[in-house]
């Protein structure tokens, strides 16, 4: 999805969440000549382990500068990673329609359209997430179809669309799976000791091993047939 | 576009911000039927005595709640409204491509989608915006096909999409002036007293009269042949 170096350096905002795929599509956008922006939110997550590890990745991508936003997603409930609701374990959710309690409602929509007034306010062409729609597969703003139609938001809602210049979504990541994000990251020597991926972590930060997304890791980890820094 | 009663009450969520518009926006969703749950923001605006204005309208509108979601659009900079940029006095911005100082980046699609979050955990059937193309024609997310592609990712973006259950954005005064606003809102019985338009008021609240939006605001009445009671 970014093909070809930028012909000169064009600035990206790079939606970090200081998991493992965020980490990964800023190391390819990086690669591909983006200046990048990165942005994180604080948003009433339960692993707010994620923010320090964002921190952590941003200063390794050698960021031009990171922002965080806060706001309170709890103000609304209804996912377990926000709210009281427990976070499944041993029960990774990789079916289509299957919509895991995980879910946050509109998040990555939400996080867009911050991405999209922070792009329009710098004067950015590009806005990079490392949404992946083979591993979250039940997570309806995950899907190719989701990113081409904020795309085309992006082009009506902003001066910079109607101005003509455009501001493009990649989303890297979008057809790898964990294996694949994994071999691609360590070539572009991304350290992913430094990343943060578990959804119910202890309060020092250690990963519980069996939530969605730890399981996830672990496995895309195996099958890349590389040893997952963070467990050393 | 609220043409007819809904056959049983549906829930809707009425982005609110204490102007004349959503005030009117919220009294129309009603007549048609609605359960409103009011939505407003603090996002560090120079108009924070919108909010005040908000809980009243909400109040009068017999909203069945009415929540705040607080975060600081002015980590971005870049308008007049969150910025130390000047307010500009005497200058209604009213031509196409023509976009004022006091437009704030990707403002309303950060509000759509917070609003759609808040629809989708309620499980609301509509979303509604008091936007109005005709007098905010400089602002790109003030216009009908800014708000026909938010309803297309709306789609794509939920749970409730994927599962067959549209979320449509209801602009009722997409296509109004407003002098017709206010005449519509009078014969719904709103109470234009309740509400606060001024980009730039006092400190105890009374509008400047100069700002943009207290000279389309004064216009409006005058040309509605009503007076307004905020004035008073």
């Amino acid at each position: 999805m970014i093909a070809t170096m930028a012909a000169e350096v064009q600035k990206a905002v790079l939606l970090l969440s200081g998991g493992l795929d965020s980490a990964t599509a800023g190391a390819i956008a990086r690669a591909a000549g983006y200046a990048l922006h990165a942005l994180s939110f604080d948003y009433g997550q339960r692993h707010r382990h994620e923010l320090d590890a964002a921190a952590r990745v941003a200063e390794a991508l050698g960021v031009v500068e990171h922002r965080r936003v806060s706001f309170d997603l709890r103000v609304f409930g209804g996912s377990a990673l926000t709210d009281e609701i427990e976070v499944p374990k041993h029960a990774a959710s990789t079916v289509e329609d299957d919509i895991p309690v995980t879910y946050v409602p509109a998040r990555n929509t939400i996080f867009l359209s911050f991405a999209l007034g922070f792009a329009e306010v710098i004067d950015a062409g590009a806005i990079v997430i490392g949404v992946n729609a083979l591993d979250y597969s039940g997570y309806p703003d995950c899907r190719p179809a989701f990113i081409e139609a904020f795309e085309r938001l992006a082009r009506l809602a902003t001066k910079a669309g109607v101005e003509g210049r455009k501001i493009v979504v990649h989303a890297p990541l979008l057809h790898l799976n964990k294996a694949e994000i994994i071999r691609r990251g360590v070539k572009l020597g991304v350290d992913y000791g430094l990343t943060h991926s578990c959804y119910d972590p202890d309060g020092d930060g250690t990963p519980c091993g069996a939530c969605d997304s730890c399981t996830l890791r672990a496995a895309g980890f195996r099958e890349a047939g590389v040893e997952d820094p963070a467990l050393r």
